[in-house]
């Protein structure tokens, strides 16, 4: 600070103002203040990850079109004259005029001063609505999860190309998404390119095994546009395989499917959800006024009762006209598009504040909208001209590389663009551990484990009954042991680790919160009274059954030959 | 399986030839086999990654001059008649000629059968000897270590960055690499350029701050080299402003530091070991002939006593005369180049004995020893010839440019450089999650947290003893308490998350076992025994206390401005 002070001169006179979030609306704004604010301002920018997400490019990310890399820019690359400062906002004391955010691996926490504050921290997540929702299925907001999706695809393919079980290979090959906006469609479209183009490299995946789908519960797709764009949309993803599901909801998900409100079930490793946009978790716990799950504004994008605060991009709900009505079309869209024209008059505005000169309402109208649709076609609405196929597709590259911040980043990604057209699809599986304890929900009659399953952890039963059965083939013995809610199963982990001797089914829907087997032992090892009730329960519950079913040398164990 | 039969015929002639591991050796065995035993042979190929890992340029991939993504080869690709199966090799039943794996996200065993045997299994990494080494060292094996360690490098600049704590922000300026091989070497060296270049970026962090430390126990650095290419690769790196300390070993380290065997200790956020070479896991379980961590075999590269098992690369002991001394020179070196010799002979045995011929012995002498040093630096010794500097990096990036399996992978590498020859650096943080469970070695002194911190987990003692004091500034209240083996603090996480309100101090060397908020949270909750025993515990432990000490409102709490 104090360099840029002396750089700068005129210390005292120097605004602070203190950016929340580094997306589109975040970034052009502060680049924005950059430009007009310079010498009169000192800019500060927080997020928490040290880089700009280029959204759009998401699900060519999860298709490996282009490199993580190269779908985001460092912030300290695009802002060379803000601070960045890559940490966590905690919460904002208005009346304070300061933010605490928590920096660093220790998560230490820090206070900052502002004068000006703008809000863009973007939306949420919210799947709480359909059960299971949130634990099963993989959502594209961020880079890690573009990444994630990825990585759990090519996992379907290489277990499917292995596997001898039908019913687990079927459901490997199965693929759903969950909503039919841009995100959605594109995210389909990009997964099954990538599965369609790996598959001559997995020998034992014939084409018509693949199943992919994507579901939407309003009556079409695309509803941002023109209506028989939408329907050229559906044909052409319908012609490539893709089943569009319209008029039909989601009602539940599993580890193994996904309900939907017809009454369908679709058998499934892989649910996406791109529905369920909710508040940002900090944005809801600031008190203010949120509409649509948005923070309202005024046309001037500042925040209402709450002087030196603004709010744009996402997060915020920004009227385009007077007095707004209850219609989506009365203020402005969630796109790239008006967040950045959005960053642009919100600096306007600032700098007009500070020097006492009159503000601007936001003014905007959509230039249009465009979809990829995959294999090099795309539907574009610009300007009112209405375009489908590969000239749409050509469009909708040309623009979001003409809208990419920083030339390295067009650079690579156009690079990128060209490289995959003529190589080889990029199925390298980078793995990401598996979180050490996580939800697992069940309908009536799904199989948890079954004998001969690898030992990988503990179960605990947060609400529904599952069986145990343990049949031992040598002596006809037979155990049989229901669990309820607060009861446990799996704790064996902690005597041996080897293959599974028993056979747990759901009696009815439930949840199981599952604990990985290593962080499993090492908290009852290392926490005495843990382990002794364990050791106690395992003698207590398994002493008999365990001594009569533990397999004997399972190094290897006996098991089905693969063809 | 069945499809290749029809196509290639004589199905039934068709021997089995199963190779563990897909390294240079198993990988470049494979390719043999699939060219000199076209129809005769099926070969199947088991690895723990769908991808091989051009380990040389790991240090790259670190420093990303390349991504990640370019380091690595799909074998899918490589091996394009050899099935390839992702999967976990559980053990060996050489008797019944049989090798369980687990596959899958579900981990469900297989059992595969084979005529002839090859590992290739590499070797593991064993750090017990240094107490906190295993736990608190990054190291270079995989690409998932490479982008830990990047991730892990551009974390500590954004910290040092921000914060206003000068002791923490030397510790995360200070990057220490244990291990001058040409591992160790190359990583020192790619690190301390990505710092470099990076540093623009960071405005707050000045030159001179970062301190890079290369450690070896050995008398001199690259000791494969002749000596007088090892000192003009230290002085290099010394000119650079790496500090190279040789004949000194380290004797234990920590989340903050490493103490060498001079008595000196160096506080860092970094460690990479890139030392302690231990047998692979499986390979130590099998009950072969094990010496200096690798598998005995005969110069035909078949492990002695075991018929049909044949042993290659880095797993692999394998004598280059016929009466090998304790002598490293006796045996094939543990690299690329020699591994990739041998995969090639251990085919042609193969084949040869399946033919009923004659086999070979192997026999390759070193073409030479390549090592870059960073700065557009190297030195190499080839056929002979010594070479340092600008020409001997251009024949180094030649050399493994050359020897990258597959054109794709040369081609995109190749790109890489050029491109980031003139892109600004990478300095995109992906980060990926921390474990849930980890062992936190402490010495004497050491703090584990203080007061204002964010309440972040739970620690159990595993050995030592510690101190926890929280001191109420307003009511002057005082309280102690101190905990040993078994005993545990910061349970609070489950009643409230909010800041420490006391401070935790090593009362001797110690170990922790820490356990994250959320996992340790859900675990708690979701089990009754458990969550009972915390409430008693904190009404009994901390009743008094923490009502006393409770801060009112933490949002935002009152904390420290910054500059």
């Amino acid at each position: 600070m104090r360099l840029n002070q002396l750089r700068l001169g005129k210390p005292m006179e120097k605004k602070k103002i203190l950016v929340l979030g580094g997306g589109f609306g975040g970034v052009f704004a502060a680049k924005a203040l950059e430009r007009l604010g310079r010498g009169q301002v000192e800019v500060e920018l927080v997020n928490n990850n040290n880089y700009f997400v280029f959204q759009p490019l998401l699900p060519e990310v999860a298709a490996s079109t282009i490199n993580s890399a190269d779908a985001v820019v460092p912030l300290r690359q695009l802002l060379r004259n803000v601070q960045v400062r890559q940490a966590r906002v905690m919460g904002i004391d208005f009346a304070k005029k300061t933010v605490v955010v928590m920096q660093g691996a220790r998560l230490t926490p820090v206070n900052l001063e502002y004068d000006e504050l703008i809000i863009a921290l973007g939306t949420g997540v919210d799947l709480a609505r359909i059960p299971g929702m949130a634990d099963h299925a993989l959502t594209m907001k961020d880079l890690t999860d573009a990444h994630r999706l990825r990585t759990h695809v090519i996992g379907c393919l290489e277990t499917a190309d292995v596997t001898t079980e039908a019913v687990v290979k079927k459901q490997l090959l199965t693929f759903v998404v969950v909503g039919a906006g841009f995100s959605g469609v594109e995210t389909v479209a990009e997964v099954h390119e990538l599965v369609r183009s790996a598959l001559k490299y997995y020998p034992n995946i014939k084409p018509d095994e693949i199943r992919m789908y994507l579901i939407e519960y309003a009556p079409r797709i695309l509803p941002t546009f023109p209506a028989d764009l939408a329907e050229y949309a559906t044909k052409q993803m319908q012609s490539t395989g893709i089943e569009v599901l319209t008029g039909v909801g989601t009602k539940s998900a599993t580890s193994t499917g996904v309900a939907l409100t017809d009454g369908r079930t679709i058998n499934t490793s892989t649910i996406v959800a791109t529905i369920g946009n909710g508040p940002h978790p900090l944005v809801s716990t600031l008190g203010l006024d949120l509409h649509w799950a948005r923070i309202k504004t005024d046309r001037y994008m500042r925040v209402p009762g709450k002087e030196h605060v603004w709010a744009l991009g996402d997060a915020a709900l920004i009227p385009l006209v007077d007095n707004p009505q209850e219609d989506p079309a009365d203020y402005a869209t969630q796109t790239a598009q008006f967040a950045v024209r959005e960053g642009y008059q919100l600096a306007a505005n600032i700098m007009a504040k500070l020097s006492g000169k009159e503000l601007k309402p936001f003014a905007y109208t959509s230039k249009g909208s465009l979809a990829s649709l995959g294999m090099s076609k795309a539907v574009a609405d610009v300007y009112g001209v209405k375009l489908s196929g590969f000239v749409a597709w050509l469009l909708w590259r040309g623009f979001y590389l003409s809208f990419l911040p920083g030339f390295t980043a067009k650079f690579r990604v156009g690079l990128n663009w060209l490289l995959n057209s003529v190589m080889p699809p990029n199925i390298v599986q980078l793995r990401m551990p598996p979180p050490a304890t996580r939800y697992i929900h069940y309908w009536k009659g799904d199989k948890v484990f079954e004998p001969g399953m690898l030992i990988d952890g503990f179960y605990t039963v947060i609400n529904g009954r599952f069986k145990l059965t343990i049949d031992n083939p040598d002596t006809g013995e037979h155990f049989e042991k229901v669990f309820g809610p607060g009861e446990h199963f799996g704790e064996r982990v902690l005597v041996r680790s080897e293959l599974r001797t028993g056979l747990v089914e759901a009696l009815e829907d439930g949840l199981l919160l599952f604990i990985a087997q290593k962080d499993f032992t090492r908290f009852a090892k290392a926490f005495p009274f843990l382990d002794n009730y364990f050791k106690d329960y395992i003698e207590r519950t398994f002493g008999g059954a365990d001594k009569a079913f533990a397999p004997g040398s399972t190094n290897p164990p006996e098991l089905a030959k693969t063809p």
